[in-house]
């Protein structure tokens, strides 16, 4: 009986996360390496066939919110329950960065940046919250805490999702991408919080830009791979949208020869939109596998059919 | 009977004031000019003496919030009532610029924009909210609105000012200046939102700026004159403050040949972080205009003895 902690990252960080999970759950032994003991696999980003050849794996958590790599790893078990991280951390970051990236696209900071490296003195227009229109896409763990902290500022917030969603203070929509395409040529600042399948794969192509108005912003804090970058080049060069900011690429790290890198309409954020917190989310790690344990349902768990 | 609109702003801005005051004040008669009949004064940093020679004027409005340029001249009318403008819109863009600064420098994001014109990918760390120490200088109007916007986001704010304040989620303080350093001390990021006098004209100098914490961060929305600004360029050489974020300078607009343009540790605004919006504000000097013909008591009055 043992618990195999897998996963990509530097040294230091599996060492704090182990030391974190030793602690929250002193019952459980953890091991680093491949086990025919390992019953449960807590995964961030594992290298692909990570997970091959467990005969008694029952129960995965991985410790990252998106599992569309882990997911297109053909050799994943099938039929083991998934689960993802949700951690009040990552709830708390992602809101905020939505929140910087709009008042910055709102209040017209960006340019105001941009003047500053021409030693530029220029006073932007200073419209009210309830003019400008925020589309979030994906109403989610995320993204409905996203929609939710721009009401609470006060901005016209607009919502779209699969199924349909009620949310205080945001007009929510669904349906197919003829909604999404309505609603888009509506919105001041568009964020995406969508998770990546199949269905939403280079959902922000060349056509799917040039339903932006003119000026809009695209903040796209989900995944790289929702973006067709060099369509993204070419809207931006007829200024629709005007402004993106940008947390994730195609290529992570961005690669330093990258278009984006030196654009005055990208800004650039390192993927760190919303970080797990180890601190909090080593408890909720904790308690789903307590949960396992003892056949109890889990939290967050991942749905193979719908892919997230 | 007249009331006489005066400042010093661009034709065009004047007449939207004019447009929008007649329209909330038909009953009133509104000149560009001095003439005997003028009994009102509404005032945009009018010229010095521009008040002058008017025998019949008993009362002033100004259409800034800030007077401090206004009691300056030493022609003004003394005895008269003077309101200042407290404006929906602006008390709904100073707690968005001041969130905008507090996520860019507690999230890394200031120093995020600067790594990628370096082309530099790296993660800054992300403290949860509470953790983050906020200090706002002045509870008034808008530093009150301020420091519970913040509270409000999770931060950890205290506020400081002359007599006791109470406001919910704030840490209110009071006190000479032994109160204020010792509150300094502790802050991550210090906000500045108090009125210029004369016991808070370059409170912002080189002995202040040695108390606050290394790397912590200076957000001046105020006046100019509360920072030193020769003391300023030293201590963030020395990293204390690290960053500063300034919306107002001893000059303005600031001079093209200033260091704090290509300062990376600066951040300059170019005197925007909450604009009267004329649309509002217009409803606010009826109001006045209403209450002072009736001899009802006016809003925002200011002291002289204070002068704020
Ligand atoms: N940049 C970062 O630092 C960072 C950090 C964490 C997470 N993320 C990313 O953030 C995204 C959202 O995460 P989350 O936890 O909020 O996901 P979630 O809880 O699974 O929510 C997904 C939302 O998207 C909607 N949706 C899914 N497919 C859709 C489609 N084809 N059309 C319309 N709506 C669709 C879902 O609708 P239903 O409710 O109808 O199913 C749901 O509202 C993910 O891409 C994740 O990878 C990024
Ligand atoms: N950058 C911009 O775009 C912009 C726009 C508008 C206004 N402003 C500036 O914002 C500032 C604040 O405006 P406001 O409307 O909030 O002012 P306010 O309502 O008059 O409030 C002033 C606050 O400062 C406190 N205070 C005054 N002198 C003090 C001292 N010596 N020590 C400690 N506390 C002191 C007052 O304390 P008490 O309550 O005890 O009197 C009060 O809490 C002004 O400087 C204004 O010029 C800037």
């Amino acid at each position: 009986m043992s618990i195999l902690l897998s996963g990509r990252w530097p040294e230091a960080e599996r060492d704090q996360w182990l030391a974190l999970l030793s602690a929250a759950l002193p019952e459980e032994r953890f091991v680093l390496a491949p086990e025919p003991e390992v019953e449960i696999a807590v995964v961030a980003n594992p290298a692909p066939g990570a997970l091959q050849g467990l005969p008694r794996l029952g129960f995965i958590q991985s410790l990252w919110a998106g599992v569309e790599k882990l997911l297109a790893d053909e050799t994943l078990p099938p039929g083991i329950p998934l689960a993802r991280m949700v951690d009040p951390a990552m709830n708390e970051a992602m809101p905020q960065t939505a929140l910087w990236a709009v008042l910055g696209l709102h209040r017209g900071f960006f340019q105001v940046q941009a003047q500053q490296r021409r030693r530029e003195w220029r006073q932007p227009a200073q419209p009210r919250a309830a003019e400008w229109r925020v589309l979030v896409l994906g109403l989610g763990e995320l993204g409905g805490r996203v929609a939710q902290a721009l009401a609470a500022q006060g901005y016209a917030v607009s919502g779209y999702s699969r199924s349909p969603a009620a949310l205080a203070g945001v007009r929510c929509l669904h349906g197919g991408l003829e909604v999404l395409d309505a609603a888009l040529a509506e919105a001041d600042t568009v964020i995406n919080l969508l998770p990546l399948t199949a269905a939403t794969r280079g959902l922000f192509d060349a056509a799917r830009l040039a339903r932006f108005k003119p000026g809009a912003g695209l903040v796209n804090l989900a995944r790289g791979a929702h973006v067709q970058e060099a369509d993204l080049l070419d809207a931006l060069a007829r200024g629709r949208p005007g402004h993106a900011v940008l947390d994730v690429f195609q290529q992570e790290p961005l690669p330093a020869e990258h278009a984006f890198w030196g654009h005055e309409q990208i800004t650039v954020l390192p993927h760190t939109a919303a970080q797990t917190d180890a601190r909090s989310a080593a408890a909720l790690v904790a308690a789903n596998v307590r949960a396992w344990r003892a056949g109890s349902p889990l939290a967050h768990g991942v749905s193979r059919e719908r892919a997230y």
